[in-house]
């Protein structure tokens, strides 16, 4: 084994031919590919290409909430700091992450609840001025608070990404959103994790 | 299935009973226990257990670092985001990573190099003052120049972690330490990322 020599603009590239050639013949539709690949380029694990779930028309939808100035809401700051906020800020979309903010995490301890359900509230507020996307990546109870407003039609985002990762109610938490009207990308199973939050953001704003 | 309910500060020892309870009877040495557990519970990829490789005394010599206040330099600023500063900040220690500062995207278009080149020859330059941690989630010629940087004895990190994830020259460059008289812990093969390296340091830093 060597290190190889590639320009630095040219690995990417590369890394995207190899994991395509590892897919063999398997298809996917146009679009939900790419975020298929960048979610193994990722990770190097291509068990998510079995796991990753997409509703009908799901990325289509993303590209044209982001072309209008989404608010992406993330339960994690990793993934926060791993969606590309620069080429965001292109089509007037923003990226946020309440969980480390102090008057969370007050609200939270007073009323016995997770830092993320309250983090899921501020979001549910946001959604009257813009779209929002929410890209969770590592708590379950986000999306179960996520799955109750939604019920009780307070909110409704325009893309709802649900990738936690772990052992506790991870795997129950996201099957909550299989089958739903709302436009999801789902890694179903325990893998996941704010890397695959901020890759599947990433894959969709990539192909506006 | 149905989410169960769990008090939130239950939740991880949970998932860590669960993670050795499926280890079933492997056995790792006291402290590199702690540090495969933790990444299992980032990533929910048991093949971690079977694909770090920790050098002889490195969990003590991590935290022998952490005590006497180490600058851990990071190349992705989403495993900066993941490491627990305020925790690190109890023993005057610090994270840091140089990839996003201006300067140092400057010198590395200038010179032709990776910005992960420039980032670890400040980080080297660092290491006079203080115990040096690397903790390297996603660029292999990060790795590369770190091996340069310790071949000319320029370098001389307490602990190297080496856990680039990908396709490109990522096996190859964290071979490049296997054996190696510096302390180490490399996630060999394809799979590593920001979110591994971030859970290594804290796995290590929660042991002290």
């Amino acid at each position: 084994m060597s290190i190889e020599f590639w320009k630095p603009e040219e690995i990417e590239a590369e890394s995207f031919r190899r994991i395509s050639e590892e897919l063999g013949d398997r298809l996917f539709p146009a679009g939900v590919d790419l975020v298929v690949k960048r979610v193994i380029h990722t990770t190097a694990d291509f068990s998510f290409a079995d796991t990753l779930l997409f509703s009908e028309g799901v990325v289509e939808q993303g590209k044209e909430a982001i072309r209008q100035g989404a608010c992406i809401v993330t339960d994690t700051n990793m993934a926060l700091a791993g969606i590309n906020k620069a080429r965001l800020a292109g089509f007037g979309a923003t990226a946020r992450c309440f969980m480390a903010e102090a008057d969370v995490a007050a609200e939270a301890k007073e009323r016995g609840v997770t830092r993320a359900t309250v983090s899921m509230e501020r979001a549910a507020a946001l959604s009257a001025e813009r779209p929002l996307i929410l890209a969770i990546g590592n708590a379950p109870t986000a999306l179960v608070k996520i799955k109750e407003l939604m019920d009780a039609g307070q909110l409704k985002p325009a893309l709802l990404i649900a990738a936690p990762v772990g052992f506790v109610n991870v795997v129950e938490a996201k099957e909550l959103f299989v089958g739903s009207s709302t436009p999801h990308i789902i890694a179903r199973g325990r893998k996941g994790g704010s890397t695959v939050a901020a890759a599947i953001v990433n894959a969709i704003l990539y192909q506006i």
